[in-house]
């Protein structure tokens, strides 16, 4: 279902397993976006640490989503290629904070540095994604 | 709490996170670890795939309970130093089937490739998890 | 330049830096590349191991002409997009010894694995490295 | 052989590989460091562009530089542990300029995130490497 400028909305906003973590987006655009993960105990490893899949999986999820932003109306989409990243210092509460920042925007993909922070801005994380861009299943572009 | 061998238990079973994702460990010793993860709507992205940061979460556990596998009985632990996922080709529904290997076993880090399959088989994404090593809380040792 | 099968043989053997540093490729199929590259001083860094650089050459080297064997005939070539390498075990005299298997054969990329190694079979680096593949420049089919 | 503060000085000065490629240091210190690699026909793949192991030595130089910088007069050394490159953009002639910013200073590691561009101030390549610090053979404190 797409709105009249032919963006398929469920692009723009938090995906199914985003919203399962509880992932609140705070900014999007092409170039820049930044998100909030509270930190609940099912988020954890053993030692109490917030987990390193939680990291990888808010770095995917904003690349996603400012690459979505930038490209959805052209009837394009957003398929994660790559996904790396550091654990600097661990997270023990509060939340999760993350700025993205795209770094390369070609014709077929794009690649974001994400930013993870805790609460009193210590990094804690930083990720690099690769997406593919790649025309939108039934876009009529596509 | 340790055990008899002075390991503590939530080390080598799978973590909060990764049961609450429903991560099931088939096999584990310090060099080959096995797990699969049945795919449910909450895992997904927009496009109904398996979304990136699940695969990256089930590299880090493997990596980390065959780690911990290895080290634990010596009061040390596997702290995440860096996570790495290709994705190679969508997974839609069925399970994620991951293989782990260790690829380094050093006095301080380890490496592990991990491979995550569908349930036909194919390749879908690829996975490299450094961690350190380091001692364990409140271990004599540590 | 382009050979009877439009292949320009350019692609097919060791690249002027490739050359430079004195690699030697032993094998190149789609699939697998073997190649071998004896250390010499000027391929140092301080400590008088071999320098992380020169892994990380290696392995964009076999992976790169692994991807051409496989796509030069039909008018494409591989355009490197990322190279990851973990070091392992230093390497101080003898040779670097490669072996890189094709991990992804998509339409427009593919991803490699390659295993550095020295003249014991010890492993000391392992590289994952994506190729872009696009027309080849002036190809008729570009 | 070290001068008055206990510094090998080969630790704060391009090494035989850097220097073999003619890398020219610009700044260093324990945070940021800034260098140039002009383009030369032998640093070249086949299509004419720089090669993709070139960048990552540079990235592998100026990261293991600013490390050094920071460690070196306690007795320690930056050894390399990963080096991963992604590629934006190619460089056809000019020089390679480097900029690399430390992004986490732990007590056994460290990761730097190191920028390349073109004389165009063009950002061609981003790299991201994490080098472990370790006690320096032979020192005192080692």
């Amino acid at each position: 279902m797409a709105d009249a400028t032919g963006t398929p909305p469920e692009l723009l906003t938090v995906s199914p397993f985003d919203a399962h973590l509880g992932l609140e987006l705070l900014h999007c655009d092409a170039e820049r976006v930044e998100a909030r993960l509270p930190v609940r105990p099912e988020l954890r490893q053993p030692l109490g640490m917030v987990h390193g899949g939680v990291y990888a999986t808010v770095a995917e999820a904003v690349a996603s989503l400012g690459t979505n932003h930038g490209v959805a109306a052209d009837g394009r989409v957003a398929l994660g290629q790559s996904n790396s990243c550091s654990f600097l210092r661990p997270i023990l509460g509060g939340a999760i904070n993350a700025v993205a920042r795209v770094r390369h925007r070609g014709r077929s993909s794009q690649v974001w540095d994400v930013e993870l922070s805790d609460d009193d801005g210590r990094l804690c994380a930083i990720g690099r994604v690769t997406l593919a861009v790649r025309p939108y299943p039934g876009s009529p572009r596509g």
